[in-house]
């Protein structure tokens, strides 16, 4: 078995055991967060990790009311900037805990004072070395290219920091029901290998969704374009509508609709696009989702909007996947990646 | 003459306008940045003016040690949040000043405690009437449908603000420079136009630049998109060896290479895709720049870094408009955009 489906399907294992062993770190961060008086954080990640980090960003700002922003690291690789940091809490996300510029975003933070935290799937890494606190992924160790357990874990690590934080004393519970949400998502998998038939000739589209799955949308994009090497571009499904929407003709789009506050958006979004003559596929848990679609993905559990990133992923993880066997390529190791790039 | 046309070349005027006009009232913003001790600062804008956004997060966090984040509006329009905002500065950008999303952004955050700030060309609009401070873009008119006039002056409202925030003496003088530097830019017209036959046949390509002129990409990859349906991906040239690399095979690339921080970078990157077969375009005043590049735009003059992304996205506004022209279609009214953007 490929490494990449492997991994996959660990996933709700994954999250299991980054839960248990890491709550006690977890509520030390929160305490400290109060402590400090953080007054707001910044996330410094690349590639997939910056796609969880963006759900942290939803995530945090809704539930813990401290703005969230999103690191440019050349501020001060490039530019050798000095950021006022002292209210702010820098939270470092890299699997590999490798990421050159991550690192330095954060050891340059904690030298303009900010309280500094890693969510890294490797102990010992420089991450881990420099942040004031680490939570680790417990996902063992990621041999596909395509990060995907990485993910997820992470995902549900930055959920359990926000729900921690906010004091939900079921933080705990409602993570470990998301992971049995995601076995029973799962068993897409026989659809999801079915529909790669279907779309073994697309050479690019979008990928679309609004809100905490945003970040679905661009992982999304990112899994399918890194294996298959097509052309996929993720949008807010708002910010699509400021432009990019005039280049849909025919193409496939891809929509993340959980039920929730996003969620009239989404059908809204599915109608014009079919207007528009696009080719539909949707990803719900909710029959109402498919109206306008022309595939549906639908999942056999119902999550919580803030958690349903750590599920939705899933089908396009696994198409990703299909897409790649079906025209012969090898999802496990995509040509002139590496698993830890290094940039500053 | 088409609008578009006709406006792009209006750029250097109305930069000067602006300056001249602006320039107390970004004085005043300032002082009340410095006495309100102001931390962080956010910025609310959708499409184009997102795009200028993110030049100003680059530009105040090294110019002005302020972390910079760009809003999520939707932690309001759709997740009803309450964010932490008396140490704030929120500026929202829209060039038509009626943007719901962002003018609700701006309005929750001024009850959250926020300073407020409007960038817009459009003096009594929505935004106007929220923020407590308003500057003006002095574009006249922007009649085509794809921004381009709004966009650079908003650029140089943000520029101004940074620097007079900075202390800088000079502040409106470089601007006035940088003007005179558009004018001398556009003569790549001729260049434009015959380069748009080569590219009769492009479906779609890679923008990529890095730092200040990240934003240059986005913008050069959103004008290509809105007015010929084409299907550009802008990055990060970091973020894109993150995965989307993978996904290059002779396609065209669009790089943006301004002396400065970021310039070996972009000579990194076009020697990478050069050997990776890709069709290599750059941007740049710099004849060090074109040594991988199968399409040289040698802008005419030599500007600043952080002045640089006024300048540098001239070629990519004229490529837009005369690749459209070529193509027979009309850039003035892209299929299925409106000039005003109405999204929650």
């Amino acid at each position: 078995m490929s490494f990449m489906l492997k991994e996959i399907h660990e996933q709700p294992e994954v999250i299991k055991k980054m839960v248990a062993a890491e709550a006690d770190k977890v509520g030390a961060l929160a305490a400290e967060i109060k402590a400090r008086g953080v007054e707001y954080v910044v996330m410094a990640a690349r590639g997939t990790s910056d796609h969880a980090a963006i759900y942290g960003k939803y995530l945090i700002e809704v539930k813990n009311s401290l703005p969230v922003g999103l690191a440019a690291s050349s501020v001060y690789t490039l530019y050798s900037g000095k950021l006022k940091m002292d209210r702010a809490l820098v939270i470092g996300v890299s699997q590999s805990g490798q990421a050159t510029d991550v690192a330095e975003y954060l050891q340059r933070s904690k030298e303009a004072g900010a309280l500094t935290a890693a969510i890294t799937n490797v102990d010992g890494s420089t991450l881990t070395k420099i942040a004031d606190h680490s939570i680790l992924c417990h996902a063992g160790p990621e041999k596909g290219v395509a990060a995907t357990k990485t993910y997820t874990s992470t995902l549900a690590a930055l959920n359990l920091l926000s729900a921690t934080l906010a004091g939900d004393p079921k933080a705990k519970d409602r993570l470990l029901e998301c992971a049995e949400a995601v076995k029973k998502v799962l068993t897409i998998e026989d659809f999801c290998k079915k529909q790669a038939e279907r779309y073994r000739f697309m050479q690019g589209g979008f990928v679309l969704s609004r809100g905490y799955n945003y970040a679905t949308a661009l992982e999304a994009g990112l899994k399918l374009m890194e294996t298959n090497y097509v052309g996929m571009r993720a949008y807010s499904s708002a910010d699509f509508q400021h432009g990019p929407i005039a280049a849909v003709e025919g193409q496939p789009c891809l929509l993340f609709a959980a039920p929730g506050k996003a969620f009239q958006n989404m059908l809204d979004m599915a109608k014009l696009l079919k207007e528009r003559n696009a080719d539909v596929a949707v990803v719900s848990s909710e029959d109402a989702a498919f109206e306008n679609a022309h595939v549906q993905f639908k999942l056999e559990a119902t999550i919580d909007e803030e958690l349903s990133p750590i599920a939705y992923i899933v089908p396009a993880q696994l198409l990703a996947y299909y897409l790649a066997v079906t025209r012969g390529l090898d999802p496990d190791s995509p040509r002139g990646l590496n698993k830890v790039t290094l940039t500053r």
